[in-house]
């Protein structure tokens, strides 16, 4: 191994890279014009099988190698898409990415990946190597939460790379964004709580601040400045609230950090209230891992005691004891979907920006019952 | 959004990146020479703060932007490290790429990632763009399970790329090496059925051959076609056998694709042997919830019927109930040592190869018990 790492290997690599021959030695090798050797090294239009075979000849004999940036002045083609997320270790975004490798692997596309963390700072960062890196189209989970921190998104637009955003519009960007109908699932799930008699219906995880909203004006004036898919989920639930008839508790909602331990701490609150929750919505998987352990803490049982629906469905989930009721996001297709975006983006698709909404889908299994249930088993303590 | 689209989009944006421009231009503007501009452009090495500000105003008044090739070509730093996972999906290889960008975080590099879904073809040509893309370092958990299939990553090498292997060694390739003590920890697992009184003890995942290996001379063999940290995995339970004096029996190692469906089956039928399984090792995540599911079906609960223990802990083991006891692999661990292996290359190191191992975590809840209160609870029924 010490040959790769003597002293001038850094040095030696780069000046090799640089004298690699020119498009237009590669042609005058091959006796063919630059156009033709650009598009048989660049592999795309129309070259003649004869032509084809003298450039890939001429190329092998001078040891061309298309770098990127090379490929990119021939073609105008780097052949790589950049996806920027929040947490690649939230296994949503995994799932993403799985969907957007997918729909690369069906074309000459490989998708570079890059992580921020939830953090604006790496966000930009990000962007700026992607565009150092030429990448041809950038999908991203976004950060950004207000228009005043997009500039890094309007520089790499202003670069005219295409951008697809991902799980999360940005407000002020009027960009093609792939997402979930998260209103609408949060809605439909509250809904049915609301249809098995629930009223104490609690809301995990709700804003990060820690001053609780007093009311519901202040809490959708909080949500303003959430990420835009937690406040869509937020407002599906004060929706369901409203169609049932239900007034508002912000004791309901939690006022904590993004993390499972604090959600011990919030959901037991709840739980221990006078007239406790007996159904809870959660919207991401360590909100309901931090739930399930809060009602084991208490002594209670789901959906005996507490019912539980999440978003993030999991293989997980089908085992606990008894199953969970989940909502599963497409992780699949939300990835695949915005490859296809930025792939007709590339192409030179210029029409409005497009926002896809791809439905949930509702996963019934054990964790839900009617809250009488509970209320005779506490009866019969 | 038109505007990022118009037909002339592509070629707009590549002549303006290619007439960029030069650091000699930038120097020239500046007064300065050439190599106080590289170092000063490429924020390397001892500048004077006067000529700094000079160079700084030059490259701003010519709209000198560093591209990853120029600024390689300057510096010799694109100051990006490649990452290439077998499946971005696992939380295993997520928790890793956080471990990396952990590592990033502290210096002025970047992680960007690539997922190969353990497919060889698509590895080939992740190393193909890392090349192309220039990085600095790349880290790899190959699928390369043999010497002849290791082409692209010695021409890596060759271009003196630092390269470093995680979670898995590669049979003829002599590299710095981060991995988990695979074969102690199913060792350590192992002993620790037997020491309940564990007769019957089963492994899941083992080959994913169809014919079932006769004997453990013939699965040995199997296992050295195997990646690397499965077939460790494999030695360490027949290491802990050994020591019990406990005789192998191929019908207690799965041989079955590596999925949670599949995987039912064939623990299902461990569990319906004359002689049952009463201790189960998973090596996966996937296993595990498989192994779960089979134990329901046959109508056993966990630890009373059938113990368990798996590879790779997830906070949904602690809310199973019981409690799953797990294997917590130090992902954060192996991404920043890998990292800082990186670092240490690409600042010169040229020692010889290390292979780091780093150990594993045994989290002891409540899936395990003594076989007899299976007996005993069978004979009750």
């Amino acid at each position: 191994m010490p040959a790769r790492h003597d002293g001038d290997a850094k040095p030696a690599h780069r000046s090799r890279s640089v004298s690699s021959p020119t498009v237009a030695e590669v042609a005058a090798e091959a006796g063919v014009g630059k156009a033709t050797a650009a598009r048989t090294l660049g592999n795309y239009g129309a070259v003649s099988p004869e032509a084809r075979a003298r450039v890939l000849a001429a190329a092998e004999k001078l040891h061309y190698r298309p770098n990127s940036l090379a490929r990119s002045m021939t073609t105008g083609i780097t052949q790589t898409i950049g996806v920027v997320v929040a947490d690649i270790s939230n296994p949503f975004f995994a799932g993403v990415m799985r969907g957007i490798a997918d729909a690369c692997d069906t074309t000459d596309y490989t998708a570079i990946v890059l992580s921020t963390d939830e953090k604006l700072a790496k966000e930009r960062s990000a962007i700026g190597v992607l565009i150092d890196k030429q990448v041809d189209a950038i999908i991203i989970a976004s950060a950004a939460l207000q228009p005043n921190e997009t500039a890094h998104i309007l520089e790499a637009m202003s670069r005219r790379i295409p951008i697809v955003l991902i799980d999360r519009k940005v407000r002020g960007l009027d960009l093609d964004a792939v997402v979930i109908n998260n209103r609408e699932s949060a809605h439909d799930a509250v809904r049915r709580f609301v249809e098995l008699g629930h009223r104490r219906i609690a809301f995990v995880w709700g804003p990060t601040a820690r001053e609780r909203a007093a009311d519901r004006r202040r809490l959708l004036a909080l949500a303003e400045s959430w990420l835009w898919s937690d406040a869509e989920r937020l407002r599906g639930y004060l929706d369901a609230l409203d169609e049932a008839g239900i007034p508002f508790d912000p004791e309901l909602v939690t006022h904590c950090e993004y993390n499972e331990e604090v959600t011990v701490g919030a959901v037991g609150e709840m739980l221990a209230l006078p007239d406790p929750a007996t159904a809870i919505l959660t919207t991401e998987t360590d909100a309901m891992v931090g739930t399930l352990r809060a009602i084991r803490a208490a002594g209670l049982v789901h959906p005996r005691d507490v019912s539980v629906i999440g978003f993030d469905d999991s293989s997980w989930a089908s085992v606990m004891e008894p199953p969970l009721t989940m909502i599963a996001q497409p992780m699949l297709e939300l990835g695949r979907a915005a490859a296809q975006h930025a792939f007709a983006r590339i192409a030179g698709d210029d029409g409005d920006a497009v926002v896809e909404a791809i439905p949930t889908t509702f996963i019934p299994r054990e964790s839900v019952a009617s809250p009488r249930t509970r209320i005779s088993a506490a009866d019969g303590r």
